[in-house]
């Protein structure tokens, strides 16, 4: 069992892929006003979401992102076996506060931006090996919880670099659920006949753990510089360990590269003999228009969470693409390690997701 | 397959369980004075590990226990397919820079001082599912990055309270390896004979992953009454999911709930049904001696880590104990939450570990 599953060097082939049950977003005015504010599945109008204090704010999105998403896959909380969930803040407040009432199992992670593609690994590995029927994937980000941890305070009103990306409000959440699960767990009761079946859902048929990869860069409002190398690194590793090509993929989508690391990615790449120019796509130049004022796009966990909760999921499900390479990217760095003066490395965690039937 | 190995409400039982094929704890001169200061295999005599702030020598201390950990294993740092790793830093910071050089696939987690039971637990999943031959499983704590992290400058010299607790100062690293795996992956290499076999190794036999638990403790300074509830929730679910009772244990060890969450934690328990005072072991009261000054006892990730690592994993290989239920616990607040005027809801996860032949 154990070969057939590990493949090349960094990456699994599910033998019995899971599949996506169904997936949630809950958005920001901002996003909503950006060219895919129509895919969102809830639009919040009040930036506190109702909240005391922006951590609070960050926390409800998730749990209605989680609540919607349990909805929307037919099930109730209960059947959700874990949940493996994440955000920006120090010591995962959103997650933990957020999603406190759920009352189920918990494995907090942390990979940055790139959390939204850790959570879909890890709830991959625990559904395909048979530890659980259905288990939640979410993350979150918030503009001004973000601002807040890593920048300065919102009144200061600071200019803001070229390079710079702005922290999408908004969470992602997805069912993934194992290979040929129609009963749900927990309560043992069976789920309804209008859930979605498995067939025309996505599956998650792979997935390609990135590495820490730290070029140097030092500039906390060049993210994108920073995590280009570490997307690099898992893309080309996916395609190698894989044995596929770019023009295989009917798109290769990054988290938050932002319009400075979108060049990178691709100079590195295509210096690795892969050309993604083609087929390239990146939430965070997407998820907001040209208009809004954001300089080199949007940002955080929420970015990639909420574009694959509400475009990438739907544009699979409806046979338009048929397999996409969703590859969220994260900067790994503190105020703290930030004001040390470290480098700032990257991480980047690649899903490969297929409409199979 | 799904079936058998879900157990329960929140646990599973491994049908193929992974063993620990090696390990190591890495821990500092006031640990090294404490009355296992023996067990631990190297003790790092300089507070700033040789580094250039309290977050790098945390990570420098994560960087040698793994290192030695996969030494201990009869392994090279290929072997590792994944590293699973935390710590309490904000963004993860000690293990981001500590575990860079390893160059590994890196899922990072968070579960406060829990984290070494979510990591155990991540990486046994991982293993018995297929996924990977060997995972190393590795967390760390600070005294000092701690204290700059949650709460006041060291160069205040602030009283503590009777119920606060000491940071533990270093890092345990286990390699979790797949049942029957006698090769190496990774780098293909055979693993020299020398490598201690499966034979006399100690088995993570189950385990049973926590709800995040919120009894509305504010009190920061007292945090094994916060984290108390949480860890006889995990607890008292472990007997009933797996139908056994406290007598059935040598050890029932949590990691880090001091004096005052000792006694809370065998109230609740009691009032459950289950007594476990006879054979229940706190690593934070344990890791330092009375007149070391340190009031409720140790805590951190390193905490745990470094006495599961030191002490526990050597006394179930030696037989001495039969089967343990090790339980880190985990107070989830943040500077920020604190400050905010939240509660301290607390986690843990419950790892059944087995000395089987």
């Amino acid at each position: 069992m154990a070969e057939n599953k590990q493949l090349g060097k960094q990456s699994i082939r599910f033998a019995n892929p899971p599949f996506i049950r169904g997936a949630a977003s809950v958005a920001g005015t901002k996003e909503a006003d950006g060219p895919y504010g129509k895919y969102f599945d809830e639009i919040e109008q009040d930036p506190m979401a109702g909240g005391d204090s922006w951590e609070d704010a960050e926390g409800r999105l998730q749990e209605r992102a989680a609540e919607l998403a349990v909805k929307n896959a037919g099930c109730k909380t209960e059947d959700m076996r874990y949940i493996v969930a994440g955000d920006l803040l120090g010591q995962l407040m959103a997650s933990s506060f957020g999603l406190m009432k759920l009352k189920r199992p918990l494995f907090g992670i942390y990979g940055a931006c790139s959390t939204m593609g850790e959570s879909l690994a890890v709830a991959s590995i625990i559904t395909e090996g048979g530890f659980a029927d259905n288990v939640l994937a979410i993350t979150s980000s918030h503009f001004a919880s973000a601002e807040k941890q890593f920048r300065f305070p919102l009144g200061y009103a600071n200019q803001r670099n070229k390079s710079a990306t702005w922290t999408v409000t908004g969470s992602g959440a997805v069912v993934v659920s194992a290979a040929g699960n129609a009963q749900a767990e927990g309560t043992g009761h069976k789920l309804p006949d209008k859930v979605p079946a498995e067939k025309n859902k996505v599956h998650i048929t792979g997935i390609t753990t990135g590495k820490i990869v730290d070029y140097g860069v030092k500039d906390s409002m060049n993210m994108g510089a920073c995590m280009a190398p570490a997307a690099a690194d898992a893309i080309v590793q996916h395609f190698m360990d894989f044995g596929q090509s770019p023009g295989q993929y009917d798109k290769i989508i990054t988290g938050d590269l932002g319009l400075v690391g979108k060049d990178i990615l691709i100079d590195i790449t295509r210096a690795k003999g892969y050309d993604i120019s083609e087929n390239y796509m990146d939430c965070g130049i997407e998820v907001y228009g040209e208009e809004q004022n954001v300089q080199s796009g949007g940002s955080g966990c929420g970015c990639s969470a909420i574009m694959f909760a509400g475009y990438i999921l739907k544009m699979l499900e409806s046979g338009e693409w048929k397999r996409v390479l969703f590859v969220p990217t994260g900067a790994l760095l503190s105020q703290v390690s930030f004001n040390e003066g470290n480098s700032v490395p990257g991480i980047a965690h690649a899903v490969l997701l297929e409409r199979r039937n």
